[in-house]
């Protein structure tokens, strides 16, 4: 099998650097920056058809999450041609997300455990690379953008308005591998797992064709890379799973990408007040840029912070949206809502962990609802979100404080715990 | 004040009994039952316009819970004349609930605690006897039920489409007082408090206008008593809360009065498969009776009921409604219920317990959801039930197990936790 190497500067050509006697030399290569997030000038790099890669194994870099809560490591990968109904990507950007984080140092605790070593990251948007056989939707060059959550369109779900949960190949994207069992990532002859089908901390990947959606070449890749998971859920949260209504009273927890996402949701749907709640202040000027109208630290209260929303809004928010992931945080969403019609949507994400749910609060009329992926039939909807983008309903650049190299992917995380970054965006050709 | 004795059969003329000197002897009172229940002939008795009473202390006869944990005790009782906007009801039939029963006997256990001495009893109907002043919507004679949910037309929850939790007088409420802070039974000179307001197990009670159901005249007391709770409970708790949709999936947990009552709100939903569940397998006959397609104990099976039931349903049901009022089962209830869609509605009762939901089960697209009175506006909607009831769109006579006479209350009581009985009806003027 050829092998092309991919481990510098992306429009150099470069040597190989393996002892494979069938390496390939590529003609060009290029990374996608329309515009620079710092100064917004457009920046058009050379853009090839990347079609001499095609059938070769790709060598490019990686951040490989070797075990469990050590740091990511930067490492020579090698990335599989893709299979049938498959796509390789050539990956521009990625955001860094808080699953990610938990997945490599929270394994088994607040997330169930799953294989290592694996490449992470679920976020982001590139360049159709080449497809595999029977693959009719995607040609090389396309924009797309790989999506955790498939929409296969076939399925009893996908044929039903009232979900997204498509479970195309779910299994195995639950255990990092693809439709045949094994994933196109490798590294010293080593299997790395891929990371909710996806890992987008990877120069190239391979996802399943109902696993991709296809965007207009005109997006840029460095900031709707954030519709791939943060904003998608976040900005769904409201204006899907709970409906937000005009007018309506709102309390969003956590102001992070997802919950300043709601945030932006709760807006757009008309909401008369958007209560933001974090015990990080510092994130309170952005959370109101979004639509907050008003801001709360739980820390500055000797009380829970359900009953200072109870008192504030005079019995209760219309709706809740939980975008923390901590049970203790989702119990304080549900009793803030209103008796009577409260709703409260689970953004957050925790797999093992239970939520202590006050029976009589149920009773009295609140809903229970979570979110996945906001809602969105992901092939047909995030095509439509990046409409949105471009045509400034949705803003996605302010979500975005930090862009970085590959190779400070750990900074990105210790940006990410340390609650100074919204979303560090990773240049993956930088 | 005029004291009316009531105390014997309210066909005949009888001495008071009290020394009160300005003891009133009515002209003449009746009982309404207007069907046999045994063979459904009509039985027409002697009706009163009941004005005689008016204005007075009516003693009659109560079941009184003296203390938690202590059977009724058939005592004299007085109950005074209506107050501004109260209405006093000669209740006919009362059917017997199984939340009175918790709380006399598990008060401060799931139950919150409640003033003793209370009269128990919110399920019933009867005639109105007088009214107070400012009520403009009923007058002597009218048939009615009475409601431990008012609907005051006036709040914004009752000008709100979403919910039908209107809260007039509600603190008063549960505490067992009406809207001046005070009863309008009492014993032995000790105030007896009012049971949700309520009181239906004693044979004059006062109700507040707003918390009162004006039903069709020819309606049979006897039965249509069942409206004033179990029966709207149940079977609201499938159209109203949780809009059980045609062709779907169901199952019902616990096949009581509230149960069979969800279960015949799915069949009329058009549900395509409706399981019963109960640990009592003497329920199913009734449950298939009311349109349960299949039954099922959970004692038959080594594992646990949702497994069950997401085995035997290809992944779960698309409706899960709870009408025990354990949290255990109200997890099973949820967990039952289908990723991506499954909604879960909690309609059985518990005041001070928790449920221990798995974030994961609602994160993957369930909805947990509450009933209280089945979603129905109560004024509104009860005497719509009533007229669907003669109109044969709804059952009620084969909820009824059994007929005592006031004096035998503590009787179903035992029919009720030995499982004997789905409804016992008590006439309260045998």
């Amino acid at each position: 099998m050829l092998v092309t190497s991919q481990l510098s500067d992306s429009n150099d050509k470069i040597s190989p650097t393996n002892s494979n006697k069938n390496t390939y030399i590529p003609d060009s290569e290029s990374a996608d920056r329309v515009t620079d997030s710092r100064d917004g000038n457009l920046i058009i790099k050379r853009h090839s058809t990347m079609s001499t890669t095609s059938g070769q194994v790709i060598r490019c870099r990686a951040a490989v999450a070797w075990e469990p809560g050590e740091p990511l490591s930067i490492q020579d990968v090698e990335v599989a041609p893709p299979k049938e109904h498959e796509v390789r990507i050539k990956m521009v950007a990625t955001g860094v997300c808080h699953t990610d984080w938990e997945y490599l140092y929270e394994s088994g605790k607040g997330m169930k455990f799953r294989p290592f070593p694996l490449v992470l990251g679920h976020e982001a948007a590139g360049i159709v690379e080449s497809i595999g056989p029977e693959v009719t939707n995607f040609s090389p060059g396309d924009k797309v953008i790989p999506l955790f959550l498939p929409q296969c369109w076939e399925c009893e779900r996908c044929r039903s308005p009232k979900t997204n949960h498509c479970r195309k190949n779910w299994a195995n994207t639950q255990m990092g591998v693809l439709a045949d069992g094994t994933s196109r990532i490798s590294c010293k002859s080593q299997q790395l797992y891929q990371f909710l089908g996806v890992s987008s901390f990877c120069q190239y990947t391979v996802v399943p064709d109902t696993s991709l959606a296809k965007i207009r070449s005109d997006a840029p890749l460095d900031k709707v890379c954030l519709l791939g998971c943060s904003v998608s859920t976040g900005y769904g949260a409201a204006v899907n799973t709970g409906k937000v209504e005009k007018d309506s009273t709102c309390a969003v927890f956590g102001l992070g990408a997802v919950g300043l996402a709601a945030v932006m949701g709760c807006q757009v749907a008309g909401a008369r007040s958007i209560i933001g709640v974090d015990i990080n202040p510092d994130k309170f000027e952005k959370a109101k840029f979004f639509g907050a109208t008003e801001c709360i630290n739980p820390s500055d209260h000797n009380k829970p912070i359900q009953e200072v929303l109870v008192e504030k809004t005079c019995g209760g928010v219309d709706y809740a949206l939980e975008c923390v992931g901590s049970p203790a945080i989702m119990n304080a969403a549900l009793e803030s809502t209103a008796e009577a019609w409260g709703t409260c949507v689970i953004a957050g994400w925790s797999e093992t962990e239970s939520m202590n749910v006050m029976v009589e609060k149920i009773l009295m009329g609140r809903t229970l609802k979570g979110t996945y992926f906001g809602g969105w039939k992901s092939v047909r909807d995030v095509p439509k979100l990046v409409d949105d983008y471009m045509n400034k309903k949705l803003k996605l650049d302010e979500f975005i404080t930090h862009s970085l190299p590959l190779n400070e992917i750990n900074v990105a995380f210790d940006l990410l715990k340390s609650g100074k970054s919204i979303r560090t965006v990773i240049n993956l050709w930088d």
